[in-house]
Parts: structure tokens; C-alpha cells; sequence
């Protein structure tokens, strides 16, 4: 069955790739993806891994538009911060990348960058577009947990201020690469431990380092289940995230977007301080934002 | 030229195996070491280990007394841990290593458990017995920077609490594995970045989460130099550290137990506190530790 699309979304992260072949009027026809991420390609590999994925939807000569770490400097082709205040995206500001195969025309959206606290984000920006255009008029607070989560002001369509945290990458190496991991093999997870994480975290933040090694220690001499103490893990990182990002979801309205499992964490964790968040998906929202870039929505205006 | 000590002195980590030919007065004949450390060893592999790095040494049959993690579970054969309160090191707890080599004859120290919170060593235990023979009625606090820190609370001979920090671990795992490690490539360090760090740290220990990212974007943005991202993350790991321990630091007499380098960067936090830390080599405590165990102690009793 052959693919024509009008236009191709790409989400290009440092571990994966993700396209979808779009209608005009914005229906997806057909998805794909490759783990040929930023981090696996050198600035000539790009090329040859997008045509590897989306070869067959190119017959048409649709026009492609990416974001993500494609657009940093050891991505494809550096595509600048913006500095905010800014409106999340803007047409102009997009890079065309450099071409051999003449079916292909590829859009590259920058990212975005904050001066004092120094931050950026590559990829997000295109998620907070998505989010303001499917919630229209928002003003508050965006969540989006991940690798590196962000913390994110947005008021009359622009980001006003951000923050990150390496919350998901520390998981990982805590849990993957430490010496906690030996007592967090398998599967499996344990609400209650969670929760005591958090709770433990958000009330004596200074503590973690402290309280790291005890999940090491209660897995030898206490019996601690891997389970609980992968969950707890999870909660004092979380915690300790939602005590330094307090200023974000005090008294605000806040939106989680995220993967449904992650997001439904974080919206554990901000419920447990009175919070309610909405929660969108992260895919949704990216769509949504590339959508917004597309030829065809410039078309429409 | 031949060696033969009157005994052995054996510290086996994780990482090392260390071992010193000691005279019947307590002299280093002579050293030797290899990176043979638990972690790369089956059960069976600790004999031919060990034999492969003091055959030389063995003619005359001498006992060896080993500390580390060599008594883990995971180790040569386990040493259960003993209960704190308690001395550091007890004669009667040692465990013979099971061996097939006639010349060998292997005690091995038990390490140290805590209920509550729940907390282990295994080695330190040797270095904190090494420190009270080396201070004679030393009673206050003991920090032993590493991998994962300690601190301890010793009195009249004993120990009577401690806590483990990750923060060595976390230290090599942002500077090394993370998306860190990006910007703090080659060698070098800053003195003020590290200072900067520790009061960051001690004065807000809760924003740590949101002070390991912006050393990537200060990096991407503000040309935040590597020996400064590198020397502020230790900073900010070390601050956190003595912002999570300051019940054993405040007010107290501390003395640092470790390598140079590392020692020095603590005693440099403390006294920006206003502690001014005493000074003993990690080795000189482990031989000191494990001379206590020694044979040749047991018969001047």
C-alpha cells in the first residue's frame, strides 16, 4: 500500500527517531521509527538514516519538518536557540538542512534557550506549541517528564521561564549503572514505596544523598524488595524534583506532558501536595507543534 | 631478594587488591597490588588472585589477614556483618577463607551493620579500628571520603552510628556516564567553581537537582569552562553531602580518613564552615586496622 503524504513529522532525539506521514488536513497515514538517534549518526549520517525510514513515503517530494537534537550542534545541522520570552516556535527561525537527495526538503525548528538560570531545550519547544494549540488561551504551568524533565511558564502564548532536571537520568544511572542496582532487579513496582519517597523527599529534601545508599543497605540487612526499592527510588527523585520545582506548581495550574506511565507518576507525586494535573501525550503534543510549521498550516493562514 | 614477612596485610575492594609483607614490628617489607578487585572474581577466582600477587611472599607460610569486600557475599566467603554499637574490629569475628593452597592461611574481618537507619561497610571498619590506634581516646566524628563516603560517630572505642553518602559514585557517574560529561572533558580544576559549589549547596541543598543541568547549559551558553563544570559538580555533590550530615559535623571534632586529593577537597568545605578537619592517610588506617588483627598482636597481648 503506497504512502503520499502532504507533509512528513519528524521527532529526532538523541536515542530515537520518529516520523509520521501526514494528510493535509492534518490525519495520521502511516508512522515509523529507528533507534538511529543524534547519538549513534555523525553529521553525514542523517541523511541516509531519515531516507533509510521514510524512503517510501517520498515519491511525492512532501516536505519534512523535524525537531529535536537533530538541530544541535553535533546534529545534523545546527539550528540556533532562540533566547526566551518567545513564542515556542516560529516558521522563520526554522533551518533547512543541507540535501544530496533531491526528494528531499527538510525543516529543522530550533530550540530554546533562558540566559540567567542558563537552560536550554531542543525538541520540548515543539511540545509546548502543541500544547498551547491544543489548549487554547493556556496560561500556567507545563510539565514534561523525561530524560532531562522540564519545568515550564507559559502566559499569553509564550515561554516565559524554564527549569531542568536530570530526574530520568539519574534514575537510570542509579538504577542501571550504581550499586543500587543489585538490589533492584526485575520488574514489578510498589505504590506504597513510592509514595514514601515522596513524601520522605519533599518534606527533608536535603536529605537524599543520605537517603540513596539506604535502599542498598535495607535490600542486605532489612529484606527490602527490588520492587519497593526501585519504586522509592523513583519517588525520592521525583520528590526531590517537585521540592526544587515548587515555585512552578504552587497554587498554579499545571498540564503533564509525557509517556502515559511517567506522566502518571509525576501526577501521583503532585496529587499527593493537593495538586490536580491535566496530563496530555507527548506525542500528541509534538504533532500538534510540527503541525503548526507544516507548509499546509502556512498555506491555511 | 626474598621476602618474608612475619604476615600479610590484605585490603580487597570492589575495584583493587592490595596487599603489604609486614615484619613481626610492624614495618612494610614490602607492597604489592593489582586491579584483581571483587568485582571482576567468582567465588573461586579470590585463591588464584590472591596467590598470583604474594606467591613471592609465601615461602614461610605467613597468615594473612584481609578487610574489604572481599568478606561480602559476593565475595571470597561471607564475613556477616556485626552490629553497631560495637568495637570496630573483633578477633573472635573472623572468618578463616576456605583454601586449597597449603601456604595460605586467610582471616578475613567482618564489616559493620546499622538497623536504623539501615546502613553497611565493609572495610571502613578496618580504617575507623586504624584511626583509634592512631588516636589513642579519640572521641568525635570520622569522615571517610570515597565512593560512597562515610561518616561516623566514634566513642570511647566504639562505633556507636554512621551514614553512608553515594556521593563519589554520583560524582563519577554525572561526570562520566551522564550528559555532563559533555562539557567537562579533559583535566583541570577550579578552585572558586569547587567553593562556589559547596555554598551553593549548604545554603539551598534542596535545589541540587536544579544545579546539575545548567553546568551542561552554562557549558552550551555561557562558556562555562570544563575544569569549572567539573570542580562545581563536586562542589555540589560534596556540599550536599555535608548539608545531609551537618548532625555529624556541627560542632563536632571531625577527622577526614582518605585518599589526598579527595581529603584535602573535604577539609577545604568544612573549614569554609568553620571545621577545621584532622588529617589521617586511608592506608596508614587500613595497616594499622588490620596490625590490630594480626598474629603478631595477639602474642605481645
Amino acid at each position: 500500500m503506497s504512502v503520499d503524504p502532504a507533509w512528513i513529522a519528524v521527532d529526532w532525539g538523541t536515542s530515537n527517531l520518529r516520523a509520521w506521514a501526514m494528510s493535509g488536513d492534518g490525519r495520521v497515514l502511516a508512522e515509523a521509527s529507528s533507534d538511529e538517534g543524534m547519538g549513534k549518526l555523525s553529521r553525514d549520517g542523517f541523511e541516509p538514516a531519515l531516507v533509510r525510514l521514510i524512503g517510501p513515503w517520498l515519491a511525492g517530494r512532501p516536505p519534512v519538518v523535524a525537531c529535536g537534537m537533530v538541530g544541535s550542534r553535533q546534529g545534523w545541522c545546527e539550528a540556533p536557540y532562540r533566547a526566551v520570552p518567545c513564542v515556542p516556535l516560529d516558521r522563520a527561525a526554522l533551518v533547512m538542512a543541507p540535501v544530496s537527495d533531491v526528494r528531499l526538503k527538510v525543516a529543522i525548528a530550533p530550540g530554546l534557550k533562558q540566559t540567567s538560570p542558563a537552560d536550554v531545550m531542543r525538541g520540548e519547544e515543539t511540545q509546548i506549541a502543541g500544547a498551547l494549540r491544543l489548549l487554547p488561551g493556556y496560561d500556567g504551568v507545563l510539565c514534561l517528564p523525561g530524560t532531562h524533565s522540564k519545568w515550564v511558564h507559559v502566559s499569553a502564548g509564550e515561554v516565559v521561564s524554564f527549569q531542568t532536571f536530570m530526574t530520568g537520568e539519574m534514575f537510570a544511572l542509579l538504577s542501571e549503572a550504581s550499586v543500587l542496582r543489585h538490589g533492584m532487579q526485575g520488574g514489578g513496582w510498589d505504590e506504597a514505596a513510592f509514595d514514601a519517597g515522596v513524601s520522605d523527599a519533599l518534606s527533608k529534601p536535603e536529605k537524599l544523598g543520605a537517603r540513596l545508599f539506604s535502599l542498598r543497605a535495607e535490600g542486605l540487612i532489612a529484606g527490602l524488595t527490588p520492587q519497593a526499592a526501585r519504586a522509592r527510588l523513583s519517588g525520592l527523585l521525583i520528590g526531590t524534583e517537585l521540592a526544587a520545582a515548587k515555585p512552578y506548581w504552587l497554587g498554579q495550574r499545571v498540564t503533564l506532558i509525557g509517556a502515559e506511565t511517567l506522566s502518571a507518576a509525576y501526577a501521583r507525586a503532585l496529587a499527593s501536595q493537593c495538586v490536580e494535573a491535566l496530563r496530555l501525550s507527548a506525542t500528541d503534543c509534538t504533532l500538534a507543534g510540527l503541525s503548526a510549521l507544516s507548509p499546509m498550516t502556512e498555506a491555511a493562514r
